[in-house]
């Protein structure tokens, strides 16, 4: 039995990656582990019977025998932990990579995920604009720190790892704007990201899901 | 040799056990580790010799010998692997506590912290005042989920663990609004955690260091 992941039926990014299914799929991709996908509707994924296993509604959801997880970075842990290819061996750099996993989604991810909010759920406030700027100033200061950190390396810390996949995960938040290409060191480890085998055999993968619905619907 | 961890000189928050050091201080005091402190100020921790070993300067960061890490959730989760006490030896048990840890900073902190930024950054703009209930709504959102699913346990999941320190210390960050008061069972379970000795002795480790700042200061 593969494990079985939750995904959106119909992915408000249209099959750009962006969905937080990708970043489990990419990690499963790496290590080599077949899976499974459930595709969720809106109205199930608020459904009492699947927030028993997430409570907050939310995709995805990753299901392996008789252990049931959520929260994208746990599973992507849980991956990392089971199989080899995502966490250094060596106890002090393993460490240090978990410090970029967090790091990716507690300080990197907030403001990028706030210029979403704005874009999607301000967008017709009064102050929508006027904050553009003020909400570009956040992420920019994380963008220099990150892209001062990197400098000409390949990866964060050593060989790729869990954290560089989770932060590429939110650092492709921002492709669309110009942010990235402010730093040819970000832009360059975010395409560096996306040319590995498992990122592409990934995105395929769920954007498959979009394509194939759009094919059904014939739209 | 003590572990070292890293703390405001002068905290934001006067001492009200908010800045990220409290909860890599509560984990240690959780497994009965001491530890030494490193106090820094703004302006040390924006320089190039503390951005070294945390790239985006901010506190806490944590030594023990040759390894340095970064990121609160990252090394209370260090903490919690070396030491019995924060994390289920059962292997399902563990990586479902895990997930909380992660729902916790990635899940329900970013509305949270967005609060915090709407009332410290953007004050003194038009829309400051407007904008509190739709965050707050995003909030509430969050806390409806979670006091769902915690129902009448006294912990997210079976014992206290990791997952409930990091949940905890972002619920904290709501003390002085309402919003905790209209979940019983959230206040409950707040103040079920800061009755908890490893808490208490947290808290005021990171009291004195604005207490003892004032009364040097002589305030």
């Amino acid at each position: 039995m593969n494990p079985i992941i939750t995904a959106f039926e119909s992915s408000p990014d249209k099959g750009r990656g962006l969905a937080r299914d990708m970043r489990v799929r990419w990690a499963l991709e790496e290590v080599g582990q077949p899976y499974d996908v459930r595709l969720l509707s809106f109205s199930e994924m608020k459904e009492p019977a699947y927030r028993a296993i997430q409570p907050f509604g939310q995709i995805p959801t990753y299901q392996d025998g008789t252990l049931t997880l959520f929260e994208s970075g746990a599973i992507v842990f849980h991956i990392a932990e089971q199989h080899p290819g995502l966490l250094p061996v060596n106890p002090q750099a393993r460490a240090r990579a978990i410090s970029w996993m967090f790091a990716a989604l507690n300080t990197v991810e907030p403001p990028i995920g706030e210029r979403g909010i704005n874009a999607l759920l301000e967008r017709d406030k009064s102050w929508h604009e006027q904050r553009v700027p003020l909400i570009e100033e956040r992420i920019r200061s994380r963008l220099s720190e990150l892209s001062a950190h990197l400098g000409p390396a390949d990866w964060l810390d050593g060989e790729f790892s869990a954290g560089d996949l989770l932060m590429v995960a939110v650092l492709m938040r921002l492709k669309g704007s110009k942010m990235l290409d402010e730093h040819p060191n970000l832009s360059a480890y975010v395409a560096r990201s996306e040319s590995r085998p498992a990122f592409q055999r990934a995105f395929a993968a769920q954007l498959a899901v979009f394509t194939n619905r759009n094919a059904h619907l014939g739209t």
